[in-house]
């Protein structure tokens, strides 16, 4: 797993009534908010006893373990020891880079010394005023990160698995694109003179058939920005546009996937979309009925993750795998590349 | 475990609603049942991505994979791949001989070149209007195979396990017959003169003692028919007579275990009978009391796979296991005999 | 472990309806009451089919495999195999010396030559009129026993683990004093001059400040007395003074560990008070108290063993150890030495 990149480690208001621990690439990390608000995390377990440090209470900027009051920094500096002059060698544990963005906590698991927050995605729209902000949620999936961003770069499998969402026979047939970048890969296509498909009918601002445009980027190492652009038919066609005219329904959707271990995964995301920015009771729709369509993943997936466990032989490959394929075979690249660093 | 064998597979009524995963000598399966009615089944798990096809959709006589719809045949002959011409290499999965007989389906495990459905066990009264039909039930016992035939095949057990129903004292004392078949193992007893046990009072059409047939035949590898005989005491002792006269009470049990892994099993089993056969009433309390019964089997089974589980040291045998040892001798040449092939 | 020790198997009425099943230091044994009330103690599994003997029955001094009716004595003898003559050779299984004492019943896991009832814990004040009987209860750790005895053995944790029972900040910086006898290690301290803690608060018969003397003995393998001694201000300070005057309070809790696994524990207790000895409603209220404040440990140490168990890696000492360091190496010694034997 490729450790020098920001992941998401929780929302920020779940850090709001004291510590948490979350495992994360496999290292168990404790979460807390300082007395100035900003987050902080250090490895999950007390240097002494080995208790989660998420069973002990914030002090100031520090947390204090519940055992015997050892106290660490957000640096994971033991910094005072109880009953006791001095705080013994490698009493230290590690400390994590933190930030938060976009109402999230973003945790940095690799060189410390490589973290900048600048290189955390950058989302233009947040926070203006003509766009509307469906929260999401987080989902636990029980397989392994990859199969997530597989699924994601391979839209055909609306078709089977939500047909009754985003699904729609209409572009069943239309092939995707593929372009490659250095932050990741992107698959998209148009869909030219369709109905709109059950999930979007209501929000599109025009009746009859539409150009709609699926894009699904995802960057390394594992976080998506999936585009959805309604116009009338007959005025899509060219992705790089950006300016679609006043009937044009846009929905950005946020996802970012957390590896816990190599079989388990949390799935943060979030969307904001042009139509109806203050419409709380439509947030709230577009949040339940994305959440009803991810669950239909989670459960395609978690079983994928089953089959594979219980039946390890050789899979074959299909058309639709081209972009998987490539975005694994670069993104097995940067992690053997920062292995051999 | 031995292959080249009919197990059954599911209650028939099973996969009328669509396709049911099982595990069958450590085997995935997915079965389902075709446009014409007949079952069919497949390994489980699509040779794409791994998805159980018991998450899918069965397509006229084919299953469709649930997550990029790919179509496999009853012979596991991947037949469709949406998005694409042509089907790939390697795509093909295993396909089983299944038949439907007596309310079950029947699966092959072996070469399906050696599957032969008249080979599955003969039942003479099946269907006839003078034998009553009390429909069992499946337990998952969570044990090896052989500790249930082995309790089959050692009636000595009724005497502790049992003592509320099909118990009684009095034939305690009266040894086993074995007899050999090239089938399997037969242990029988005349219990002569003795009082009718609780669970056949009510259903023997006479008053007074009893003498009694207890006759448990063991076939391999793991299917197993009970014949119990009760007449009027002085009447019996003869294992070969058929024609019992107007007072005999007559119940066969067909018991059939299929193996789903070596440590779990799952147990099959139906009655006919020879007195009321129309008596819905009476079919269902036979059946709710044998199912009351075999669980107190499957607890004891349950708890000796555990207690061997927990102290795996050498166990002795007894006199009452002759009849389990040969059995298990000989299927164990058999099973040996088949590995050579 | 200390296989050459007494150890609490269950309270003596746990085996009063029959035989129950344990797992103590790894053996899984059963335990019942004889036809003259005496304890008996045998290995679990039946040397048959390995059913439990605990699903058996008792039949006089006896205990009966519930699967085939093999009986066997309280030193594992096998005497009775049904269905046949004789008993065939191996099927002893190992019988474990027991005692019932202070309502408890005691097992030695040892050599059974060196076991004597007479080296179980002396409780002199045990059925004394004078004093008041909080029976505990037995909960279940999934923690490793030294997990425990380091508990008992390091009073620093009360500040922080029981902050609102047994704790109070005044004691705090008052170091312990280590005194070490040939069957184990006693920590303790006097709190001089200071407020009553909340948990005493009720039962001290004086107003105003106390001393207060906290002694944590812990004995070889896992048994704790806790002696807690509150007199008024100015009086205490001597811990060998045994006549207290009469606004004393004085109150013992003898602790029994007793490892189920390496990972799993059981832990018995109960406490004697010289104050209010008939109080009934005291009893319970106290025996709630402490069932609270054991369950503020018991979820510590969990996470403790939880904590060791993900982050193996080396941890650091902190001065409160010193009494459960050596007490865990002088432990360590009497172990090797008994596995030189």
């Amino acid at each position: 797993m490729l450790r020098n990149a920001w992941y998401v480690a929780a929302w920020a208001d779940e850090i709001a009534d004291g510590p948490i621990e979350r495992q994360i690439l496999g290292d168990s990390i404790v979460l807390w908010r300082k007395a100035d608000g900003e987050p902080a995390a250090v490895s999950a377990f007390c240097s002494h006893r080995r208790l989660s440090l998420a069973k002990g209470r914030v002090a100031g900027d520090r947390i204090a373990c519940g055992y015997h009051g050892l106290e660490f920094a957000a640096d994971g500096a033991c910094v005072n020891v109880p009953c006791q002059h001095g705080v013994p060698k490698g009493a230290d544990i590690r400390g994590y880079p933190v930030a938060q963005r976009y109402g999230l906590v973003w945790i940095w698991m690799g060189d410390a010394a490589l973290a900048d927050p600048a290189t955390i995605i950058a989302i233009a729209q947040w926070g203006s005023p003509d766009w509307g902000y469906n929260r999401g949620a987080a989902l636990v999936y029980d397989c392994n990160y990859q199969l997530i961003t597989d699924n994601l770069l391979d839209p055909s499998h609306v078709t089977w698995v939500h047909p009754t969402s985003f699904g729609g026979t209409a572009g069943e047939a239309v092939p995707m694109r593929i372009r490659e970048a250095e932050t990741g890969f992107t698959v998209s296509r148009w869909i030219t003179d369709a109905p709109v498909s059950p999930f979007y009918r209501d929000l599109v601002p025009f009746t009859g058939n539409a150009d709609r445009l699926q894009q699904y980027e995802v960057r390394y190492p594992a976080l998506a920005v999936i585009k959805a652009v309604f116009v009338p038919a007959g005025q899509g066609g060219n992705d790089a546009q950006t300016d679609w005219g006043p009937d044009a329904f846009l929905m950005d959707s946020y996802n970012f996937i957390t590896p816990e271990t190599e079989g388990r995964s949390r799935y943060y995301w979030f969307q904001l979309r042009n139509v109806r920015p203050d419409d709380a009771a439509l947030s709230e729709a577009m949040s339940a009925a994305v959440l009803a369509a991810f669950s239909e993943d989670l459960l395609v997936l978690n079983e994928v993750q089953r089959g594979m466990d219980t039946c390890p032989d050789a899979t074959i490959s299909i058309a639709t795998d081209a972009g998987p394929l490539r975005f694994r075979h670069r993104l097995g690249q940067l992690i053997a590349a920062e292995n051999r660093r």
